[in-house]
């Protein structure tokens, strides 16, 4: 922590700050400027957050973190790349991982039949919302227990693992018992009580960027998880709210060198609900890859026009088949497979 | 809803999109412009979302909604203000409400020293968290039900009523046990389990508008709570994200007369978490009262600067009594009391 | 500047940052923390900006600046407040200065009608824009050196002093000649040819912030102004661009008190541009008032249904007389004057 | 248009509204919904801003534009892709273009170097700064008309056209007769006075996005130049605001594929300023271009550590040329050249 004096601070302001760093048991190291008196807090960083409280000093003008609060997550505590394995797929080797399937899933027919091609056309993961945290409660809610089901049976069916959405620590149980990857939705990312439950569920966690989440925050939250003895925790960015309306979110594809940067988790890509378009999925799923993404969730559904969430964003599987022919072709160029 | 037809549309695309319309169960009304054509859908605006997936034809350019989705929060099902009933007080009416204490619960001094000098400055709701949702995992989380415990004594103490944060669905009865407002926050207002729990719970509810929640989201967020049951639901705007850093948050009091317009539900302000600063608090606390809101909710520590969460943006008591002194001129030049 | 080095650097790199670091004039104060080491450079500011360069450096992490960059601007080279004198009025004193007055000139008949009538219910200065910046080519572009004419007019006829948008170099000597103050819009806040064109204009300049405009980068534009040798800068909030569409921009009422702890310059607020529609102009003059403004900017036209701009945000010139006789009550409540 | 009208509407004042819609040249539609009336008006586009006026009646709710308001720029007018020639190099064609040297031209030694080593590499044209648009004004502000001369002589030595950025409705003339390609900066996207001017230059306009310009405003201020008589401008991505500070802005590559679809000028993107950080400019180049992107925009300094602006966006010639290599692989593989 970096604290910055007022500049008509005393010496005797200055060691009281001094003497209240070190009260909380770190070390003082004062820089005397011209203009103004710095003082740098130098110790074990688990409890550093608490030096934040000298703001609220009258001799104080700011308190400025310089280190990244997130250890487990760092790339400083392990260098080489996390890879979450599900049955035989690897999240964060060489190979692009696509999830891919329906918003929701809505019936049987419709959740095998996207299955079968999606699967054909490349995809490794199969995606479908059994519980859906749906902005009006008079939207459609999913199919819940009766989703997780079909999901199963999908799974038996192609062989595909299968990831979908849990919402409550009460239901982590039932979802964790028919799904391969346990997703935190965007607006769950800080519903820290969620986190602590998933890190206990013995299964990877695939967490949501959430839609003003910063990458510091997102990294924490993902800490929640790590720390609670879970480390297969994967990341996905999946938009953030701005001030552009021509897409639904903004997908922020800086984060995925950001993140590369920063920690050895595997980082996907979700075009789908970061753009709100179908006409927008395959250029930003390109992009995604040539990003440096590990992989991306896609979605799929056989007639998005009668679709009971999320159609303007799904794209046909005739267009799924195509964009992951094009793709094919940019993992190569980036000596990766898909 | 308005469907906007691309320029190049055939007459048998309109007639395509005009029976979909039609089996959703609504009228299509279609005006022919210069450039394109336009169809508006009349009907039953409950399932209304569904018509957004017409945007996955191909003819379609957009489809945009009319009208303002939720319908209990709006004042155009109730145009007389709801009134929230919480013991003696009353949230929304001719008094504004200021709700103040610590940030965290951390002691049983600190907390019934606090909730005395907030009584006596004029204070009429305790606030005080007993469960804290930390960004970080290494941060203090609360004192959970010890500090449930203290507030119930802190009430007994004073005679105020008390508010608390509720983080998990499974929590909501031993909250509600002690506590007499549910405090939803910001990072939950799109936890709909919570939200459907609280609404069971037979407690008025407080409900944080996210850091980057619109207006309609919150609304709608709001409806959960009132189709679920429960009427007495009081809105708080506490800052959303901007580009911004200079303050915590950007505290978005044009909230306030737009939620006035919109919904009959009462309004109250948080500059303390809206500006993350104690020199900001109390501008930004006289103008969310001009600006029409019906209370406040106020940060108060003995200490700041050894608060265990929050403290930058702490008043002291005397600060805090100072504050209540302008505002009581300031209300009375608006026609309230304090 | 702090300058952060990565985990791994060697005394080596250490030393050669803090070389580079002297050959700049800067002097070099090393912490050695735990986990990393961090330079501190202490010397004069002007050019500390250059220290950023450092950054690309293999071995550094971030440099992050410590102190305000502007000079001339900052509370702490001028503790007493600026009054900018124009006329008999004076902004930033103990009276509220309301400064009145069409969007747009767009007759001699609306001009003079909105000037008499704004002034009866106790407007200080006479707005209206004679060059206007239009989004669209094809909107209405203001009457120009017509409109200033039509401005010279009115000032003639009511005594109140004029203030309009100045919005090329080149036209500021004719702009100055008719105005009292120089306007310079939101999407000039960072046009430095203009800025320092009003430097030598040697008449007042209201600086409205950009829309995505930092508060510390308005204080660099104002710098600009003071730099070139004119003292008498107005600043003027006037709604920032965020995710929320139920306003036209969101006013950020913050920036009134934050300004007012970093610079000794008048702060004034537009409510109408701020929230783009006239129900929210009242609640939102107030609370500009009550954060602490010295002023406000309301656009009022006679029949703002046949406005040529801004029509929405406009008010009736009997609302705005009532708007009037409430925020008397409220400045008197706050022992200012209007 | 389509006009909202409020729920409680009489039919005396649907009649209103739609007389005044006729008084303005449109024609009125109104749908009779179950809860309110909605108002379409059809007719000629241009002036249609002037019905927004409507909303501030009483009895209106909203008014709604439905269309696109740019017209030249639009996909509609011309489905073609624009092609910019600037001698020998077409932007907008199979080839990616990539324009890439220092941010400031600050020696000719420096100048020369770079541009001989980002031809050898493979760029198509030079850019470089003569006139900086810097924050703060006691930044470094560029060498001027000196600068100008020196860029020719760079063009002379290497054969590269030059693009550079002018500021100044006063500069074009000059700016135009050195550089090949006049750049409109972020600051002065909505600078209409100079678009208006270099719209009459005869020479290509690179138009950069302003950070908080939404597309449409973007589109409308190329509308500018368009309706100026100047059809060749190019677009530039460039990063928008929003509350994420891991970046310096957030590069918004989802503006490519909207720009795809909306209009038919060539659209480039710059990492370098878009990151802000050298480390990010190869990932988010080779994700510009897979975006669908036409061309890039990079900085290039051969000792950022001393560049005098924005050294730590700008890359080594090293990594420039590595990043040149693996680029080429993308193009390829997305049937494009380099």
């Amino acid at each position: 922590m970096i604290i910055v004096l007022k500049s008509e601070t005393s010496d005797a302001d200055v060691a009281d700050v001094e003497r209240r760093i070190r009260a909380m048991g770190y070390t003082p190291h004062t820089i005397r400027g011209e203009l103004r008196n710095v003082i740098g807090a130098v110790g074990d960083d688990r409890g550093k957050e608490r030096l934040r409280a000298l703001e609220s000093l009258e001799c104080v003008e700011s308190v400025t973190p310089i280190l990244q609060p997130f250890k487990l997550a760092s790339r400083e505590v392990r260098r080489d790349n996390t890879q979450v394995r599900v049955g035989d797929v690897v999240v964060g080797g060489r190979t692009i991982v696509v999830m891919a399937g329906p918003c929701s899933v809505e019936s049987r027919l419709q959740l095998l039949d996207v299955a079968a091609r999606v699967k054909a056309a490349g995809a490794r993961v199969l995606r479908g919302g059994a519980f859906k945290p749906r902005t009006s409660p008079y939207a459609f809610q999913g199919l819940e227990v009766e989703g997780l089901k079909l999901l199963a049976e999908a799974r038996r069916e192609t062989g595909l693992p299968v990831i979908t959405e849990v919402m409550e620590p009460e239901r982590v149980d039932v979802v964790a018992e028919y799904s391969d990857i346990l997703q935190i939705g965007a607006r769950n990312v800080q519903n820290f009580s969620l986190l602590r439950r998933v890190a206990e569920a013995g299964k990877p966690v695939l967490l949501k960027r959430g839609m003003s989440t910063t990458i510091q925050e997102w990294l924490l939250s993902a800490e929640y998880v790590l720390s609670g003895g879970n480390p297969n925790v994967i990341l996905c960015e999946r938009g953030i709210r701005t001030f552009e309306t021509a897409t639904r979110f903004t997908l922020d594809l800086n984060a995925v060198p950001v993140l590369k940067r920063l920690t050895h988790l595997p980082v996907v890509v979700d075009p789908s609900h970061g753009t709100g378009h179908w006409e927008y999925v395959e250029p930003m799923a390109m992009a995604g890859v040539a990003a440096g993404a590990d992989g991306l969730l896609i979605e799929v559904h056989p007639r998005p026009e009668e679709a009971l969430s999320d159609g303007p964003q799904s794209l046909k599987p005739d267009r799924f088949a195509a964009l992951m022919t094009r793709l094919r072709k940019v993992t190569r160029a980036l000596d990766r497979d898909l």
